[in-house]
Parts: C-alpha cells; sequence; structure tokens
C-alpha cells in the first residue's frame, strides 16, 4: 500500500470545509441554502426554517478545570442561539447529543441541562430530542438549533453591496482575554493548589468566555426599528476573519476604522496586562458571538442612535482590497487569523 | 465537600433519558411532540416538519479496525433516516457534524464522506451544514436529519389500540450476528496478523452490521397502499425493548409468537455457530433498523401478500402483560434486555 496521505493541518479548517463542500449538490427544491452561512435555510412555505449545528469537545473548545458544567450547557446553546441571529431569525427548538465517559456522574449532567435549560428559557426555545451515549474519554456537546424567518428578511453573509455600513455589536476582545486570565490561573492553581485564584477584576472577561450571550436583543430591536441588514454573520473566530467571510460573499472589499472598533474598558486593561494589543485581541480573538452585519446607508437614522451598534467601516467595490484605517490615518491591509483547532 | 455521586450506570440509558426529561416543557405552540418518540414533531402549517439526532463514538458505536470508514458513513445516515422513516415521513436534509483526531488524514475523511454522500443519494436528502472540528482522540458523527409529513399520516410510538396487528420488517437478529463475526475475526488476526479473515460465509449478517438500510421502501409501499400504522418504531436496539416502548406508549398489552418472528436462514446458522438462540438474537440483539408498527386489523387485507413485512402478533387491553408465545405453544413472559452502552 502506497496511499498518499494528507494532513488535516495542511487544510485548515475553512480549507477541509471547502474540500468537502465541493462534491455537494443540493436535490430537494426545499433546501435553499447549504453549508456555507451560519444557518443552513430550508423552505416551509411562508417562511422559512433555519439549521444550524455546532459540536463542543472537550480538551478542543472547553476545560473543566475552570469551566462550571452549568456554564457549558448554557454557552453550547447560546452559541447556535447565535447562529440563528446571524440569519435574522428567532430560534424555536434544539435537540442536544452528549458523548460522555463514565468519570461524569449523574450530578454532573444534571448540573450540565439546568444551564441547558436556563439558555432555553431566556432564548424562549425549546428542548425537543437528543441523543446520549457513552464515550471512552471526555464529554462532546452537540447541539442542533431551529429557528424561523419571514423570507423577505432572511439575512445571507451574501447581501452586502458596495458602500454599507459596516456595524458590530456589543464589544471585541473580551472573551480571548477572559480565556488568558483562566488559563494563567490555571497554571498558578497547578504550581501550587493552596492559592486561590483572584478573578474579580477580571469578572467581565471572565464572564464573556464562560458564559457567552447570543444578540438576540439586536433581532428584535431590528425588527422594531425596521432594519433589514443587506449581510449578517456572528463574531465566533474573530471579527477580522468574519469580515473576511462576508467580503467573500458578497464579493466587495472593505474598509474599517481601528478608533471604531469597540474594546471594552477592562479587556484594554487586562490586554495591556497580558501585553496583547487590545485591537489584534478584537480583530484576531474569538467567541465574542457579537454579531457584524451591514446596513444600507438609508437606514443609518434609524440606527445611528442605539448605544450597542457601532459603525466600524463601509464595504467598498473592490473586492481584494481590505483596509484597516489606524488610529494614526495609514492604510494596512487587513489580516485574518481566526482559530486554530487543527 | 460531601457531594453525591451517582453513577450513570445506576440509572442506565433509558433512566437517564427519563430523568432529563422530567424538567423540560415545552414553550412555543409549534413544538408538536418533543423527547420520547423516535424524532420530534414541529408545526409547520400543512405538514409536521421531523427532527431526530444521534451521535456515534468511536470505541462505543464502531471499530475502525474491521469497519471501513465510507460503510461507517452511510451507516450514520441510515440510522438517522431510520428515525424519520419510523415517523412514516420523508427525509428531506441532514446536517454533519465531526469530531476528529489528528491520527484521521484528510483522505480517511474524504472516504467517510463518500459514504455520507452515497446515503444522501439514495435516501434522497441534501446534506446542508454541519461542524467539522478537533478531538484529542478518536471519532465522533453526530447527525439531525430533518424530514416531512403529512399532518394526518404522522404516526407517534403512542397510537396502538387493543387488537392491533403488530408488523416487523424485514429480518431481525442478523446484525448483531454479524458485529461477533467481526469480533471474533479480529481476535483472530490479533493473534495471528497473517491470517486473513473468513468472511464471504457470512457476507449477508456483516454487511447488515455495517452497512445497514433505513427501510424507506416500507415507508413508500405502505403510501401507495394507503395504509397509516397506528404506531410505529424502529429497531434499533432489539425488537423486545421496541416492544416494551410501543407497549408503554400505547398503553396496551403486548402477545407476540415465536414462529412468526423473522430470522434468515444466514443469521440462523450464524447463531447456531455461535452458541446463541436465534430468536433471542433477534430479540435483543439491536441494529437490525427494521421498522415495527401496529396496523389497525381492517388494514391487514391491504398488506397481507406483501413479502416483507410479518406480522408477528398483536396488542391487547392489559397493558402491562407482555406475552411470548413459544413454539411449544407456552406463554413466556416477554423480557427486554436491550444495549448497555454506559
Amino acid at each position: 500500500m502506497n496511499e498518499k496521505r494528507t494532513e488535516i493541518a495542511d487544510l485548515g479548517e475553512f480549507g477541509l470545509i471547502d474540500r468537502i463542500n465541493q462534491h455537494i449538490s443540493l436535490q430537494n427544491l426545499t433546501s435553499l441554502k447549504g453549508i456555507g452561512d451560519d444557518a443552513a435555510v430550508i423552505d416551509i412555505g411562508a417562511e422559512n426554517l433555519l439549521v444550524s449545528t455546532d459540536m463542543l469537545v472537550e480538551g478542543t473548545h472547553f476545560d473543566l478545570s475552570y469551566t462550571p458544567i452549568q456554564h457549558l450547557g448554557y454557552k453550547a446553546v447560546a452559541v447556535n442561539i447565535s447562529d440563528i441571529a446571524a440569519m435574522n431569525g428567532k430560534p424555536e427548538q434544539i435537540v442536544v447529543s452528549l458523548a460522555l465517559s463514565n468519570r461524569f456522574s449523574v450530578e454532573a449532567i444534571d448540573a450540565l441541562y439546568e444551564g441547558i435549560q436556563s439558555a432555553c428559557k431566556n432564548y424562549n426555545v425549546d428542548l425537543v430530542g437528543g441523543d446520549t451515549t457513552a464515550s471512552p474519554s471526555g464529554l462532546v456537546i452537540s447541539i442542533t438549533a431551529i429557528g424561523r424567518v419571514k423570507k423577505n428578511k432572511t439575512v445571507l453573509r451574501s447581501g452586502a453591496k458596495a458602500n454599507d455600513i459596516l456595524c458590530v455589536t456589543g464589544d471585541l476582545g473580551a472573551a480571548y482575554l477572559g480565556l488568558q486570565v483562566l488559563e494563567r490561573e490555571k497554571e498558578v492553581f497547578q504550581a501550587n493548589p493552596n492559592m486561590q485564584p483572584e478573578l474579580e477584576k477580571y469578572d467581565y472577561v471572565v464572564g464573556r468566555q464562560l458564559k457567552p450571550e447570543a444578540r438576540m436583543d439586536i433581532i428584535y430591536e431590528l425588527e422594531e426599528k425596521n432594519v433589514v441588514p443587506t449581510s449578517m454573520i456572528d463574531i465566533s473566530d474573530g471579527l477580522a476573519s468574519e469580515l473576511f467571510h462576508l467580503a467573500k460573499n458578497s464579493k466587495t472589499g472593505i474598509k474599517i476604522f481601528e478608533d471604531k472598533i469597540p474594546v471594552d474598558s477592562m479587556t484594554y486593561d487586562t490586554a495591556i496586562e497580558f501585553k496583547v494589543d487590545p485591537i489584534t485581541a478584537a480583530l484576531n480573538g474569538g467567541e465574542d458571538y457579537e454579531l457584524l452585519f451591514t446596513i444600507s446607508p438609508t437606514d443609518f437614522e434609524k440606527l445611528k442612535n442605539y448605544p450597542d451598534i457601532h459603525f466600524i467601516g463601509h464595504t467598498h467595490d473592490q473586492p481584494h482590497q481590505h483596509l484597516m484605517i489606524t488610529k494614526q490615518g495609514t492604510a494596512v491591509p487587513l489580516k485574518a487569523q481566526g482559530w486554530k483547532h487543527f
């Protein structure tokens, strides 16, 4: 045997997805949009059904030595709801599959489901099914979320036009810095188990890492203001990576302004402490689960006074030119680093 | 700390599901049926949407030392489609999530997706989304299938009435015996790697284990014959276990006849070789992915000549009396053994 062996790391996660996707064609008329957006879009008549799925793996996505298992349950739901939000949809149901080793007690599973059900209540979704199975080691949580959106309000990654305004909700980089704090405290604890972790001054960034929220409030706000974004994506891998996805799918260029990127003051201080540029954390940190979207300039007036939406730049008609204007006024090429799991 | 610790094994899989389910209430009017059937049922207007999910874990559900990875991909889809079939529905979409370690090459993933896409083509479903992520060890496949069924043709586990006829498709016990053959050949190979496995005379039972089919053909046949079963379930854990589920949900008793349980001749011979009672394999073996359903006696004429549907007994009005009439004519209590993963 002399078979070719290509390592997954050589392709990367997005390369692997592209490779899988190239062989796929859709057969059913009800399959409106397959792989390549935050959620699949299925025709159910007057509305579209949205389906998103995410898998969280112990040792890759979470570390139970510092993650309360209730929060993990909550987060597993929230990250899926965030994908439904990114299509401008409202979630209605989830199914939850778990693989877990006998290291986990029934009480631990109860706590995990407490978090799951707390998120279900907050986002008004029903847990309607799942699968629970043994695993040789560790915990894997796979959730599929189902939502709905009116046909004419469905927002894809591909709808931005040149000169649309780029909007970001909330603030960025906190979840990444929260992870750095938790990893540091873990090391300190491992070196000296009598040390108590000092997390008070990091409560915001740590909370953003452990218990992120899907921005459904923004989806309801957009509805109330009668604004349909021209394109949207949730910020799971870092702002820069998501900007590239929007630009590629919409065939536009990107111009953003460094001084418009929203960074919370505790995020800023923690970044400085960790010797990380706060803007780098915001651009490449990931796991913020905020929304990045574009609006037509004509909709700007409707949103300009909303405190939690930030206007960070605009699209333009040079599809491959993605620039950031620094605080000093210099134009630098935008780079996407993103997450590397493989 | 003196927290209570209960082992999952003390509850078992069904006990754990009951425990999780007892805290769940449905909030959305569109959530018609949650946990407790082969698939969740969601109201989408003229039709019902069906959602089922299954997770396959390396080391628990499959062993890649004798499972061709293409077949694994095919099987992962088929077992989900089988759940949609068990609601009398037709599948339309799937989403696929994978967690995999760097032991797997890109070529192995290609082969896995070949199997997945082969099943998609066979069952006319579209792969519309998923998630691919790294895992510290092993392979986990989580698939969610989405299907549809007309409102008045949706079949639950709970609809059987006393004196309905119990029907089983295909034949039972083969997948279990296929697994025994594969495990034996693995041991032989490990003892002497120069030995070639002898699988020709076991091709049927091995094929039933490695590449089961969802019985969508039966769903189309029932539609053509204009028969709507009164209740249905797919046989994943063994006939006896599924009979108990139907009986419990429908609040009926069960009477089956040993000589009516369909067992293929190769299954029979292999069972004898392995010193297993063929009927025990059929009752408790699992992974057959055939359909167990009940029909009103008035529908018997429409199905009686269909070669692949077997009439194994009937329901009755004593909810806790589940009997098998042996070949000798003795009534013995039916026992469900099922699978124990934990």
